[in-house]
């Protein structure tokens, strides 16, 4: 419903705050506060992020002096729409109110608390209080008559004569009768009255709390299945380099996969100068076909596509091929150039001259990289080079590029992304920036912040029962989860883990399982991660051995060991449940084995399925072996309430990589994993009378490996 | 030192937020951001809260993209004075900074934090990177005195020369050999030069948190031990109405006891109508001399005093008097009127009519308080009635009074009290509000926020120990520490605690050592108190049984079973220790016995004696037993991290109630305490090497039975 209250005094302006100023300009009678109002990024300093059809739920803190009833008001627009909408927000426990509000548009929605003291409200509560008391109440009406004439006053027309008719009546009442007392409660418990007697605070004395913005994006912000993959790998001739469109020969098979998003490393022309050869030791060869990130060439820099990869109207031919699988296709915006990048000679102040007339190679001193030249965002023609950058991502844009998965943002300026992320929403709400910061906690954070739709995190290094709890449930959570979408990876080219270098197929399966089902977007980099590639480039590193960074590989992956199928059940289990789309909905659970990581999603929230809007709740729970040898068992022990059971009900579990139904009951289950099948459960969770029936009622017998799908 | 630096870019303007905006009068190279600064309270809305002396410690989050050095500068000054000061800040882990600065003045300081990204910082940290390296750096010594010419171009003449020599060194230099880069590695790391080059960061590029403020308050304000005291009981002689000169009499007692603040419940006028008898029934006597709190009649307001308690110029003379023996006196504001108040004449709209023309009684429906006519602050009258009350507190300011206890702030406008405080405040640095207001938490907060001094706490009815140990804990750690300072009480007139009534003489003596060791204020109202009044008015009631508020009472203060020895001890050792006098410094520590709580502060800040300011530490370890009636005993766990000590050595502990001194050793000690002798020890924990000989090495002999000072 659009709202007509005027805006009340803004909280931010307090009376006579200063000092001994007078009380010119100030209103005293304004009584509530608002308080500690969430969702809410740095003190609104920066939007909360959430997505299309998201019920966005409102807490503040509001009170006022003393005992008086309070009425407090969400209102909320889209940033482009005329007028305010509005909801009667409720108390909880301790002066805490919450309400909600669901986001259909894409952009930014603002949101603001209104609060007023009720004095009808208060009156009303008082009168039943004396009627209970057996008072005489003759001269209390009269003093709520005169209330809801005032009230009446400033009412809609649609309201008016209600507030007045109730009014007279009020006047022309007998309390002195237990029946006229029975009127009189039953005229003013009227539902009608009560919300048009509570719909006009005093504008005199309501305050309003700041707005507060909120970031919608679409729903792929924060569910997607990625696939990083280098096209110069995807020629299905080895030795070959491969083109976009050998990258869009090989969708059909990501796809069914169950991906969403195809990932390309930097399609752009690669310097010569100083190239990098194989395994990133000075190139020795013509062959080598260096590193993408060293961007540019006399074929031109990041608006460019290198020849050998095809045009640029072959980018529109892949977007356009994934689009018909309904996958959507990610480019990498890495912001530095090779030494023959065409900006180096066209902006030569965009790079560190030194006083030799040379320019700064990329360092970490000692550590130099020749083959690139860091752009000098220290530049005094920072406004040309920021506005350049901008053409390079609407250039994308028009070709049909949705998705940007950048390169090390963490080492441009802050101000610059924030500015470039809301330049470019601006008008295209639903491109997504995928921040590749590995980098100190407080700076991923910021980076997520300001603007970047998604991050990358700590999970790939996160491997222990405790540090896998601890980050996760961080990443669940609020604040971190108002600003931060994560997106865990456990490959990516530049990082091999010692735990997948040495961990074999179990460990594959179950770093798979964990990114898939611990967040709603996660990724690998492929065709690497299902084949296991897992040899390092030397002992120590996590750098691939022939990384395809500086060579071209032809990958089979038609592998009969590959991972495929497993991969595809996973990925069909995330389809399957909503609970695994979500976030801010992890819980762990205990198990009396430290080798076993037990946790669950749920999602409740309205699931829209286009023509309505049905509630539906969706529980996922998941347990994962992280011993790659041996198998591991134990007794689970779960938080019923938050898998939406009780304890009396016997509840099914239904495993997606065996389809194994079983029954069972209360908060100790027994499971066993053996990491030489699949080191992992992910179940369904169906409350008694929902789903088929269970196929066994032994809860021992959770053995998947007779039925195991997946191998 | 006065700082010169121009203040730099508000964080609070970023580049180009505005969606597609332009760059115009944005600067894109500012690139540190400053988040999470502390102490602040709300974002800034409202002031910290430290005392005269105090170091104030500021952290924050401070960090700018990629791997340049940053440097980070905390600025700060009193309101009233003209410039800034400065001092570096020192990275902690984790891009959090701190620094502090000590506060000398009474009223409001201003903080802020200015970060720069620090080139020549960067630079020489990467040269001795290379250097390390053997890598040849003769191009990049000409980097660096390029740097420092831009520094010494901006630099005070004091700093110029040294740059600019040093950029003329470093240009010549010849780093090829050995010899030649010791040289180099010398000149820079002179402390002089790494000063100096710190000094002038790019104001172009530098950052500005927003300000924020600290209220400085003097000591009283954080260390003071209250007793109130109805001067109309004070008389020698029974059944005769005490005066403000009797209580002026009771001063020497009072003083002895070791209180510093004589708080006098309202001391003005007593309405007639409807005056409240004996334990607030209605009144059948002519001698019923009336609520204290039911405040006015034809002898004057809230600027009277009441004919039998004596003149103005008394309560000047009984501050004389408090101040003679170092003692103030706190008088109550209570804004509520009787029917015969002179304001219910001539503002008859501050108060709330009905429609048969009476005002409205305070009530609490259907409880009604007929003595009392409370203020209508809804009045459209509000500012006549904001400065009137202004006008009351002003005028016994000018009488000498420095403390107000402010009687239920919470039933008056929150906006109300930030006005007046402020506005009282800004011309009377010195006075301080004690908030009475037991009611819901956040309105508790809110009050503190907005600037009471000291406030009321839940500790009245915090018996248990989980209940002591959670709520003290939060009491005394921010953020809640940076706004409220506690007062804690274990009676009141409206508040004999149903332990009080049954718990006995180590009840009253437990509570008396709690109320004294867990926070730095705290007050008694006597002589109930430690004459041990304990004889509710009714079963289930908190109400005394005669209470004062009602009636005139004589209290024998000569009784030998008086507390007033314990009490004289406690309040001393109060007196002898500065740990007991700050907050921020409790600490809890285990023990296996949970009617034994065991707790510490400490205190490592600088000590002023007027004439010098010394480093100083200052250990208090109190263990309380909380059953009065069996002796309990246990094994202490100690934290000696937060004790100062360290495992290795001995240390001695000396008991204020015994003199007694024993030598402990480690984490684990034992003790004993038995009720019906001390319920407690307060020792003062002295490391090795620190105070007198201890008298018993057998850690097992804590019994302070023989030689209990307080009996």
């Amino acid at each position: 419903m659009l709202d007509a209250v005027t805006p009340g005094r803004s909280e931010a302006q307090p009376a006579g705050t200063d000092g001994a100023a007078g009380l010119e300009g100030t209103e005293g009678r304004v009584r509530p506060v608002i308080e500690d109002v969430q969702p809410v990024v740095d003190d609104g300093r920066f939007p909360a992020k959430r997505e299309l059809g998201d019920e966005v739920v409102v807490e503040a803190d509001v009170f006022a002096d003393g005992h008086d009833e309070t009425a407090c008001e969400l209102r909320w627009r889209h940033e482009d729409a005329p007028g305010w909408q509005s909801v009667t927000m409720s108390a909880l426990d301790n002066d805490r109110w919450r309400s909600s509000f669901v986001v259909s548009e894409l952009g930014t929605y603002l949101f603001c608390i209104q609060a007023a003291v009720d004095r009808f409200a208060t009156w009303r509560r008082d009168l039943a209080r004396r009627i209970e008391a057996d008072q005489n109440v003759a001269v209390e009406l009269l003093v709520g008559a005169g209330l809801l004439e005032h009230i009446a006053a400033r009412a809609h027309r649609s309201d008016r004569r209600l507030l007045a008719d109730t009014a007279d009546r009020l006047r022309s009442s007998s309390p002195a009768t237990a029946a006229g007392t029975a009127a009189i409660v039953e005229l003013l418990g009227a539902p009608d009255l009560v919300a048009a007697a509570s719909r006009y605070p005093d504008p005199e004395t309501t305050v309003c709390s700041s707005d507060f913005s909120v970031t919608v994006d679409r729903s792929r912000a924060r569910f997607g299945s990625w696939y990083e993959m280098f096209p110069r790998s995807a020629s299905p001739l080895a030795g070959q380099h491969g083109t976009l469109l050998d990258a869009a020969s090989r969708l059909p098979y990501v796809s069914s996969l169950g991906f969403d998003v195809l990932y390309l490393p930097p399609i752009h022309p690669i310097g010569v100068t100083n190239r990098k050869g194989r395994d990133g030791a000075p190139s020795k060869s013509r062959d080598d076909p260096g590193s993408p990130w060293a961007i540019g060439s006399a074929a031109g820099g990041h608006t460019a596509v290198h020849p050998d990869l095809g045009t640029v109207a072959d980018v529109a031919r892949l977007v356009e091929a994934a689009g018909e699988l309904g996958m959507e296709v990610a480019l990498d915006l890495a912001l530095q150039c090779s030494p023959d990048h065409p900006w180096v000679a066209e902006h030569p102040d965009w790079f560190r001259s030194l006083p030799d007339g040379t320019i700064r190679y990329a360092e970490n001193p000692p550590k130099r990289y020749e083959d690139i030249y860091p752009i000098d965002f220290d530049t005094a023609d920072w406004q040309s080079l920021w506005e350049e950058i901008e053409r390079v991502v609407r250039f994308w844009i028009s070709h049909g590029i949705k998705i940007f998965r950048v390169d090390n943002p963490h080492t441009k300026p802050l101000r610059f992304w924030e500015w470039l992320i809301s330049s470019v929403r601006s008008d295209h709400t639903d491109v997504i920036f995928l921040s590749e910061a590995f980098t100190r906690p407080k700076l991923m954070h910021r980076l997520a912040k300001l603007g970047f739709t998604q991050s990358y995190t700590y999970f790939t290094w996160r491997t222990s029962k405790w540090e896998l709890e601890s980050y996760l449930r961080e990443l669940h959570t609020p604040p971190v989860s108002d600003f931060l979408r994560p997106n865990l990876w456990p490959n990516t080219p530049d990082i091999l883990t010692e735990q997948l270098q040495t961990g074999g197929r179990a460990t594959f399966m179950s770093r798979l399982v964990l990114a898939a089902t611990l967040a709603s977007s996660y990724g690998i980099y492929g065709p690497a991660y299902e084949l296991q590639e897992s040899r390092p480039r030397s002992s120590g590193s996590e750098e691939y051995l022939h990384s395809e960074k500086y060579e071209l590989r032809h990958w089979d992956i038609d592998d009969p060991k590959s991972l495929s199928p497993f991969i595809t059940t996973v990925n069909q289990a995330r389809r399957d449940n909503p609970a695994l789309q979500h976030d801010r909905n992890l819980e762990f659970h205990g198990v009396d084995n430290e080798q076993l990581v037990v946790y669950s999603r749920r999602w409740t929230g309205a699931h829209s399925d286009r023509t309505r809007t049905r509630p539906e709740a969706n529980t996922v729970l998941v347990v994962v072996n992280l011993d790659p040898l041996y198998t591991q068992s134990g007794w689970v022990d779960l938080d019923l309430t938050q898998l939406g059971l009780d304890e009396s009900a016997p509840y099914t579990v239904c495993d997606a990589f065996t389809g194994s139904r079983y029954e069972w009951r209360g908060s100790r289950n027994y499971v066993s994993l053996d990491p030489s099948i699949v080191p992992a459960h992910i179940f369904r969770v169906e409350p008694p009378g929902q789903g088929g029936e269970p196929q066994t009622k032994d809860p021992r017998n959770t053995d998947p490996r007779s039925k195991d799908p997946a191998r």
